[in-house]
């Protein structure tokens, strides 16, 4: 449903010149009416489909539901200024908590990664229901002297890099989102980058739609692609390769930046070791997403990951 | 749960100087960044509790998420700037429309009065799970050089306007949310207002909110509260007066303005008829809320209204 209603969201909305973006980009920018660009988006994140109520804490469900907003401004450069957060809670079921020590578990989770990453709480919601937990949270952040960063200024040429391993991230870490929020600004502030996007729906798929916004192509090198050690883990379970699941498993919240060969060398060569920037591929003129082979052949590659 | 939950969240948030008001009125106030201050509200709606799917089209479903968060930015007099809507939609059951036909119809009805009141949609994301449907939605504005108006303005002797009549919204009326946007503006503009809430769950509860963000009272002269036809209609079926609909139904989204009292004399000797600003009542300094009898005396009046 959701690309499908994206896509129809794009056809339908009229243009407004008090938006620099809006729809189908990871957050929507506003044109300045001051100092700096204001920035927001919002995610949804619900019991059953993002997260087992079951299996997790509140804050673990708090965390998660901040964390994917984060990315999703640290894909534009952006800092984060505060948030909003509306909640839909089941009323007591069984053994599960009730409604008010799950909303505080839930908003102590928001709280601990909004505070490390200096964001307000600007507003809440909380309502009680006979359905499953939802949770929706709204980013608002501002951009820095640089501007936002957009999914739509690669060029071809610009190298692809990404800021972590990829894969596996069902078993933990989908949960333990770091937003890449303090690396983006820095990278942003020191380098000349052209476009980025946020992995939350896969390498291939994310990479396809940075390619279709900047209206190029993208080539991967497979062999190039950092695989997480989680990756390696979920393949013993699921008979696909550990390069698959680093493909197409989604919910890594590491960020694809596209950046010019020149700029794009120099941060690899000047990134201190920890941040594991990677280069993983390229922009190319021919639209689509493809694969570079061991025989330096290109070939289509399949822009699989998580759909909605 | 929502009281109880927006008590313990004021208690449990560390103040923020990004935010000239935050949790706890309608809407939170950014410390200017730029020309205007920053204002953001968020509003849940859900089926079941705020409307029941099978009784009304997603047009209207559209129209109240959006509308009753605009009518938040109405109560603090500011001029809605853009949107983001989260969409959590219910799998086909049986008769109901598809995911996708109820998200369009969604958006239609937010889109129909986000363009009566020129305002953008800035962002969106779209789930689909096996729960009941849930709209949540953050509306943004600015506020005008006036300045926001907050809940927590009121002094003992304001005067207590309403701008149109209560009750019975049940009816109908709760789902055809006519937020208060220009009429709020307006009157920010031409007088001085000290403080207003939307009426959201009743007059009697909001104006005690009001009180007690105030640091006073609030005395209502019963009868001088505009009592909608609606709430004399439902009077008929559910055996209670008609006053007692218009004090505590909710969902009327009018706006409860306090006001000093040459102001508020001239603004209801001033205003058009058809904008039905009535006086309802006045800040006192005893804190909270009483009613005025017909002999004169000050009794209390509970706080009924609609409690999440």
């Amino acid at each position: 449903v959701e690309l499908a209603h994206i896509d129809w969201l794009q056809r339908h909305t009229p243009p407004d010149p008090r938006l620099v973006a809006g729809i189908g980009d990871d957050a929507a920018v506003f044109a300045p009416f001051g100092a700096a660009p204001l920035v927001a988006a919002v995610d949804v994140i619900t019991d059953l489909v993002d997260f087992r109520i079951a299996e997790v804490t509140p804050e673990q469900i708090g965390h998660k539901a901040l964390g994917v907003n984060l990315s999703d401004l640290a894909a534009m450069a952006a800092r984060p200024l505060a948030y909003l957060a509306a909640l839909v809670l089941p009323q007591r079921v069984g053994d599960e908590p009730p409604a008010a020590e799950l909303a505080q578990g839930i908003h102590r989770g928001m709280q601990r990664l909004a505070t490390a990453h200096h964001v307000a709480l600007a507003g809440g919601d909380t309502n009680t229901w006979s359905g499953p937990l939802a949770v929706s949270v709204t980013a608002l952040g501002l951009c820095t002297g640089r501007g936002p960063l957009l999914r739509s200024g690669a060029q071809p040429g610009d190298w692809l890099l990404v800021t972590g391993p990829l894969g596996g991230s069902l078993l933990g870490r989908h949960l333990a989102v770091a937003p890449r929020v303090e690396l983006m600004i820095a990278l942003h502030a020191a380098y000349e980058l052209h476009a980025a996007i946020d992995i939350s729906d896969g390498l291939a798929l994310d990479a396809a739609r940075l390619a279709t916004a900047s209206a190029c192509g993208v080539e991967l090198d497979l062999a190039a692609i950092p695989v997480h050690d989680d990756a390696a883990r979920m393949a013993q379970g699921t008979g696909r390769t550990p390069l698959d699941h680093a493909l197409g498993d989604g919910e890594d919240f590491e960020i694809l930046v596209a950046a010019p060969p020149a700029e794009a060398a120099r941060m690899l060569a000047e990134a201190p070791r920890a941040t594991q920037l990677t280069r993983v591929g390229q922009c190319v003129e021919e639209p689509g997403l493809w694969q570079r082979t061991g025989r330096g052949e290109r070939i289509p590659l399949p822009p699989r990951g998580y759909q909605h």
